[in-house]
């Protein structure tokens, strides 16, 4: 079974216990919302990507972690979404959570998410537990304080921030979890994988600050020109689309620089560059051409 | 050490994260808000209580699970207090964590509060690994769905619920795991607690209830009246004053009879006995007497 497959599985499994008879039907419905169908699943996909360059991690462990950070994400974004903060009305081209089911099961919808990210774990865990203290460790410091995506959102209620915590907080954090916990899924040596899970999240950000300066909502599938508008740092506001695109290309090439040796770590090379491909938004690509 | 010191150095622990260097400030504070002064900490108290009937945990384990619990009561009270729900301007005598820290802050303490719990639960259990696995199922089970407190919340926001359903999951599910995880806690059988505290979960919700009909703010710390107000369930608009105080009586009875053989239930009997007292409005005693 592919990445995409096995990531849409797990997360199916983590989400489906909302399913289960007893349960609230319209909380397992904005769950649902909230998680299918996906964005790109950048992050499940780094994780895995990470295992695999391990040598692999016993069946369902990395799954279970690339899932638990994927509903961290999720629930992040049915929260940043809620009125009190970006008051977004879409998210992935359809109604936000909160505008499809309403405040209160937005913010119950995202609390439910982070506890199902730990349920993940937990679950997928029961194939080698002796890696459960130290994914949890990765997945609780990715989403808490102190430098976890809550902690990183917070910036935004703070009267001073220093642009670069915020976004190592709000987005590096998540995407140095993905990369450490594939790694620890495996029993390989974790935190080494810091760095270069730190760097794909730089890049994914600025490649973002690209999207939401250049697409139209349509193309996007939520609102355009949110940094803006919300008075919010951002890489081409900062640097200019042509030096934003050289930023993006700089990064990659340090997040390409900064793998740890690994048995598969020419295939996760070769990946990276097709990710940052990707990333690239292609009128950005024109426009620094 | 008595068990309420045991409880608040935890949980100070657990806070204390957001005191490290490079955590936004507001969102440590907004957290300690939410935390520090405690209510009567009645669902750790109890988890204490059955370690202690079971014979004693390893060191901090117990503790751990406690302020777990603690702390995910903490953040569904910031949760339920936001305008999108109760829009309560007091808690505990003071302002909700909204009105003090406002509404984003508000909704990122209570996630990182989430977070914390299980951050207290990681370290707890570095002194009995083996325990882990079944203290984060009892501690995700109650918080998150398919019957934990995110999801009795939601049953507000169904066109139709069952009451005992309703008030099992939003009240009921924090107890029964402080019971079970004070068990599973010292590797006891933990199932077998689940019915006493459930039993005490039903005879809190009748006090409250009580303190919620008879009571006045200064007194409550709280809005009161907030079921009438809200249109929800509630033991003294069902049965009265003196059936509501019958009702708990009888559960508190229930309770006592539904604890598992263990070393110290003597001592724990007592300990139940004494907390219904407590537990019981003096204007309600008197009512019904």
């Amino acid at each position: 079974m592919d990445a995409a497959s096995r990531i849409e599985r797990s997360l199916s499994v983590a989400v489906g216990l909302s399913q289960t008879r007893g349960c609230p039907p319209r909380l397992a419905q904005a769950m649902h919302h909230a998680v299918f169908p996906g964005g790109a699943r950048v992050r499940p996909r780094l994780c895995l990507a990470v295992a695999a360059a391990n040598g692999g991690a016993p069946a369902g462990v990395a799954e279970a972690a690339a899932a638990a950070i994927e509903l961290l994400h999720c629930a992040s974004l049915v929260h940043d979404d809620l009125p009190c903060f970006d008051d977004a009305a879409t998210r992935r081209g359809r109604p936000s959570v909160h505008r499809a089911f309403g405040e209160p099961l937005a913010v119950l919808a995202g609390d439910a998410l982070i506890v199902a990210a730990f349920q993940a774990l937990l679950q997928g865990a029961a194939a080698a537990p002796a890696q459960l203290p130290l994914l949890m460790e990765v997945v609780c410091g990715a989403a808490g304080v102190p430098f976890g995506i809550a902690a990183g959102q917070a910036w935004e209620c703070e009267e001073e921030a220093d642009l670069s915590v915020y976004e190592q907080q709000k987005t590096g954090s998540l995407f140095a979890a993905a990369a450490v916990a594939g790694a620890a899924a495996c029993g390989a040596p974790a935190e080494a994988w810091r760095p270069f899970g730190a760097a794909l999240g730089e890049a994914y950000q600025v490649a973002d600050d690209l999207r939401d300066a250049l697409s139209d909502a349509a193309e996007l599938g939520k609102p355009v020109g949110q940094d803006a508008a919300h008075g919010r740092p951002n890489a081409v506001r900062s640097f200019g689309v042509a030096g934003a695109v050289a930023r993006l290309r700089d990064i990659a090439g340090q997040a390409i620089e900064a793998i740890p040796p690994c048995p598969e770590a020419a295939s996760l090379r070769a990946l990276v560059g097709l990710e940052v491909k990707r990333l690239m938004p292609q009128r950005a690509a024109a426009v620094a051409a």
